[in-house]
């Protein structure tokens, strides 16, 4: 024998800090640490369930499956950790908020860079399709004061709850997508159609571990933005339809109590024509909070 | 808003209950008790690793490489789990054994289903390739009495390392294997060659990883056996060779202090014509001890 062992060999009782020496020699100490971590909870969490060796067997299969479907446009291991609310959890560690300033949510697969810097009160709808809807609010420090050239990036699904990218062809290219920069005033407003719920893709490992869980796979319908500006943290976030028939089971637990949005039907053509659209039209009014980038 | 929630929108704090709590409609009870516990250990992990958006992508590519590797005859998720010691712990969860019985290990993917029965003495070494071994014991339940009739399902790498089904062409099929069965005495014994350490496969994601964290892929020499006999519990397990260089660092774990069995190199013509080999050779003596199918 040729090295003294600081736990001896595998036994059910040791088997975390067996393993978990025999890392010592790791030269990254944040991996070192992290595995030491995964697998101790790995071991806790087989510890308690007990498995039989068939259930292991179809852990390992399970995910194989979840890796093989992956290719250059699905990500299936991105959605198994957003049903299991690993995704929201990270998001909420990297992005604590001081008080007052607006909670941020998962960016999703739909974001695409580069989109049309636009107008102030300009019309993402590109193909007149869906019920018309009018945006706007103001972005402020967490003083209430108002931030004047910040970049609002916004997109949405469209009434049938598709983004352009999955409808290519059907869809205008950067429809409902666009950019926009504050004035002076903090102010920002723009046209767009009430947003859809929709399902993530659900023909795969994890739309049949959703069906086995009893849950559904839909999205509740929302807003996409990220809203930057100089001297401030970057907010990545949602705003949603607190009507949505799935507001309260989001499949990938995005939802937060502040994001909640109105969607207030307005059926007035004097309102309606001022804002460029015709009635009936929803108004929907929502102020972001930026935090300082020192966390001030 | 259609439904009541027991814990209302996903918080930092409250993110596994809020998980958990989605899966309340899960027919399969035992479904629903295992995510139960692997949400709840996953994001105690996430919660003390509180990790980058960027490590957690890392994370979301590894697991997706390893599910991409896997092929018909490669399943790199066996092999993580192998080298994070959740294998031997399943294995000591489903086989745990009354006192005296002989302890298990892992299975490992190199057993072949069909191996010929061959008369008890019969060498399995048919390629005359390596230092001779001989290999005898008994087969005994926990009173120390003989079992009649056991089956010794018995495979082995040979001198360089490799399994016949690594080595096809180069290895006469079924070299190294056989299936043997016990008289009234319970004896056993056979000839072989001795065994070599080998490497797990270590060109892929697990062989990063080992490496990653200062780890080498070896597995120390050993011989595989699955014992079986009506009445008793199916034994699957190994032994080894003390003496082999990586015997207090199996990349699997797989090593138990009671599954360490003796080489002895036998310099002597009579000893080796006595058991049908030239000298000089290794004699290794084993016993098995079997529990009863009921536990008692």
């Amino acid at each position: 024998m040729i090295e003294e062992h600081e736990y001896g060999y595998f036994t059910e009782a040791d088997s975390a800090d067996v393993v978990i020496a025999r890392n010592k020699n790791a030269k990254d100490e944040r991996l070192k640490a992290v595995m030491a971590v995964l697998v101790r909870k790995l071991h806790e969490a087989v510890k308690e369930i007990e498995p039989t060796q068939e259930e292991w067997f179809r852990a390992i299969l399970y995910l194989t499956e979840t890796g093989q479907i992956c290719n250059e446009w699905r990500q299936e291991f991105i959605l198994l950790s957003d049903v299991l609310g690993v995704s929201m959890l990270v998001d909420a560690i990297n992005n604590r908020k001081p008080s007052g300033a607006s909670e941020s949510t998962v960016l999703g697969p739909f974001h695409v860079a580069g989109a049309p810097e636009l107008p102030m009160g300009a019309d993402i709808c590109l193909d007149q399709k869906g019920e018309p809807m009018f945006v706007h609010g103001h972005i402020l420090d967490t003083k209430g004061n108002p931030i004047a050239g910040a970049k609002i990036d916004v997109w949405q699904a469209n009434d049938e709850g598709f983004y352009d990218v999955q409808q290519k062809g059907l869809q205008p290219d950067f429809n409902l997508r666009g950019v926009f920069r504050t004035g002076e005033d903090g102010r920002y407003w723009f046209r767009g159609v009430k947003p859809k719920f929709y399902p993530i893709p659900d023909d795969g490992p994890v739309g049949k571990l959703l069906g086995a869980l009893g849950r559904h796979p839909y999205r509740p319908a929302h807003l996409h933005y990220i809203i930057s500006a100089e001297g401030f943290e970057t907010l990545t976030t949602h705003i949603f339809d607190p009507d949505d028939r799935y507001i309260d089971s989001d499949a990938v637990f995005g939802v937060k109590k502040s994001l909640l949005a109105e969607f207030v039907p307005v059926n007035d053509e004097a309102a309606a024509a001022k804002v460029g659209l015709s009635a009936p039209f929803y108004d929907v009014a929502f102020d972001f909070v930026l935090s300082r980038a020192d966390k001030s």
